[in-house]
């Protein structure tokens, strides 16, 4: 008999897991190393641990739990995704991944299957980009370059002091790295975000590509003065030229890269008070497309528009890059080993590509690599509204359950 | 001989007052009951007593400096400005005001003159608005309202914050006021924080009248969610709608109203992380006027246009007032003893509006006031680079303390 997930166990390690950092509104907020994300940690490894599982934590703080194979020096099969969340975010984001990859190591345990390879659960460490994006699964790919830790997402500073909270030494990172010959591959388990599998009743999402992404800090300066006296025609106010990027960054996308979307997600004035026109404003925008030319393209487009109109404006702006991942295509066989397991459970499947990043993103590059998407409520996300049927999540764990097998008994067969 | 303020003595307690708060960039930043705001009003206090002054806190907070008259039961003539700054604001703004008005009572005193009133050289509570605006001047002149406290502009909480900090009670600062039959007047020596002295290349601006404004907060309600997943079309993005509000707001004070000033000095995104679409803004408006029908007009205006995008949109709007002063006249008897005493010294004189908020506003709907200007290089406040001659300054205290003298004959004559 094919072994299954406990789902109800699962759950109550998840209800378990939605405690650290819970929000009012019935989310989560456990930015990478706030005080609630080291605790969930803590709780994930601890609970391997009670369950007889092997633990580690990587030099880049991606926390493990292991089940060994009989030969100790066998290969390992990562299963995995995140436990952080970005601000006020919801409980499915990254935590179902985490909590699955847990419940198949138990489940193969508990069934006594002898697997050709380890298997690891693995939570990486800053996947949401609180710091950087990715840290963790980069780190482990070998991906983590010194350039990307100069100018991360949350600010070189957020990134020193997160590292020390966290009691990780940022010129030791990248010795988190594997050697790819070491490892079968990378499967995730993770909700959809998007309305696709709902609309479509659908189970199992199979994910076939990965959408690229940039993002950019935009530090606008202008002149800063008193907003009784400072005349209309004489300001050069950085409030009014971040909402013309803001409105133009929309603008140029919708009307000319209909499949891509551009955000900025935060902008802060300074000095920020009732009676001071803003000397500065600092946004944080970031586009993602499925097609690097996209992004290119993009790129070209909106800096072109954004100097053109701060120029007019007498606006200075100081543009950085803080991540850039380019669109990445997920393993062809690993994509019908999922469908055929979905298929096994009879399970219905799509194939569709995330217009999410993920770590399986990290990944792809240099091992096989496969995502597994169970729908979205709404296709709500990155909101404490994130929901999932409990049912779509015990499905989707039992297809990486499955998957896993199918992966040993081709390994056996290989 | 007519006597003068001791410049280079003023000069030394102008610059002790320039380090409390002192900012890199050459300002200083005392937010209301701030420790640097705290400590600039205990050194007030302090320089008072050390001349052998007399001293005062009422309980609305305001710090007072007192020359008595040989007859105490005598009214009072109060001099003053205040000692609080916007944040990251200028040295001049307020700060010379307070400082003058020390200077001026050490002058009348050093000369051993007579005066037929009480002197009182008074540092206003929280004139620039960090809690409310103009709250000690308001609480003196007895216009301070129970409903304005319920919705400062700094916020309830950080309004009781603050007072609890500077150990007042809200339910006793009513108790600051003062019958105006017990007032001789109100004069205030303040910077122009305009261009207009400067480029007529006038030393003494008299002002006739102090400009009317408008504070609201604007709360934006739209759909927080993923940065990846909700399509372009499917979003109802709160930095969006925030752009589009603060564009919207200039266009037409620009086009229908080109005497007023309007500004959206601060707005915070929520959750602000750049892979989240907010689903909340909160701006901070505030628009200003010599004349009640346009502030009324551009309030229709605004709100109107405010309320239609955001309905066209799906975006919800709360809009909270949080602060509302009249066009006030300032009074006629002021303007010309200011005009005669300038004149007296040699100085060329200007009469003006203010395109800025001051403490003489509260005061003039109860007692006669008036207020000096002098010259802002480059029209600059609110801003580290904030500058006034030192050799203005002292003109201006000098016309302060004319005016006094001027006053006390006044007195006795009539």
């Amino acid at each position: 008999m094919t072994p299954r997930v406990d789902g109800d166990r699962m759950r109550r390690d998840f209800d378990t897991l939605s405690s650290f950092g819970a929000t009012p509104e019935g989310g989560v907020s456990r930015p990478t190393f706030s005080e609630a994300h080291l605790a969930a940690r803590q709780w994930f490894l601890n609970r391997a641990k009670a369950e007889g599982l092997g633990t580690g934590v990587d030099s880049a703080g991606n926390h493990s739990a292991l089940l060994h194979a009989r030969n100790r020096n066998a290969s390992v099969l990562l299963l995995g995704s995140h436990l952080d969340s970005v601000p006020e975010g919801g409980r499915f984001d990254g935590a179902i991944g985490v909590v699955a990859a847990l419940h198949v190591l138990l489940a193969i345990k508990a069934a006594g299957i002898d697997l050709p390879f380890n298997l690891e659960a693995i939570d990486f460490t800053d996947e949401e980009g609180t710091l950087m994006g990715l840290l963790g699964s980069e780190a482990l790919a070998g991906t983590l370059t010194p350039e990307a830790l100069q100018s991360p997402r949350g600010g070189r500073d957020a990134l020193l002091a997160g590292l020390e909270r966290a009691a990780l030494r940022e010129d030791r990172l990248h010795e988190a790295r594997r050697d790819p010959a070491t490892l079968v591959g990378y499967l995730e388990l993770h909700i959809e975000q998007g309305q696709r599998l709902e609309r479509e009743r659908v189970q199992i999402g199979v994910v076939t590509r990965i959408v690229g992404s940039r993002s950019f800090r935009i530090v606008v300066r202008g002149l800063g003065g008193h907003a009784g006296t400072m005349p209309m025609d004489a300001r050069r106010d950085a409030a009014v030229a971040a909402a013309r990027i803001i409105l133009a960054a929309r603008e140029i996308v919708v009307r000319d890269f209909p499949d891509s979307v551009i955000t900025v997600g935060d902008l802060r004035l300074e000095p920020a008070a009732f009676n001071v026109v803003a000397g500065l404003a600092r946004l944080s925008l970031e586009f993602r497309s499925q097609h690097d030319a996209d992004l290119d393209a993009i790129e070209s487009a909106i800096f072109a528009r954004f100097h053109a109109d701060s120029q007019a404006d007498g606006i200075d702006l100081e543009v950085t890059q803080v991540a850039r991942w380019q669109p990445t295509v997920l393993d062809p066989s690993m994509i019908e080993a999922i469908e055929r397991v979905a298929g096994g459970l009879r399970l219905t499947t799509t194939r569709l590509p995330s217009s999410a990043g993920h770590d399986a993103q990290a990944l792809a590059p240099v091992i096989p690599t496969g995502m597994i998407f169970v729908p979205s409520i709404g296709g709500v996300s990155h909101d404490p509204r994130e929901e999932t049927a409990w049912e779509d999540v015990v499905n989707g764990a039992n297809v990486l359950l499955g998957t896993v097998i199918e992966l040993s008994r081709r390994r056996v067969m290989g």
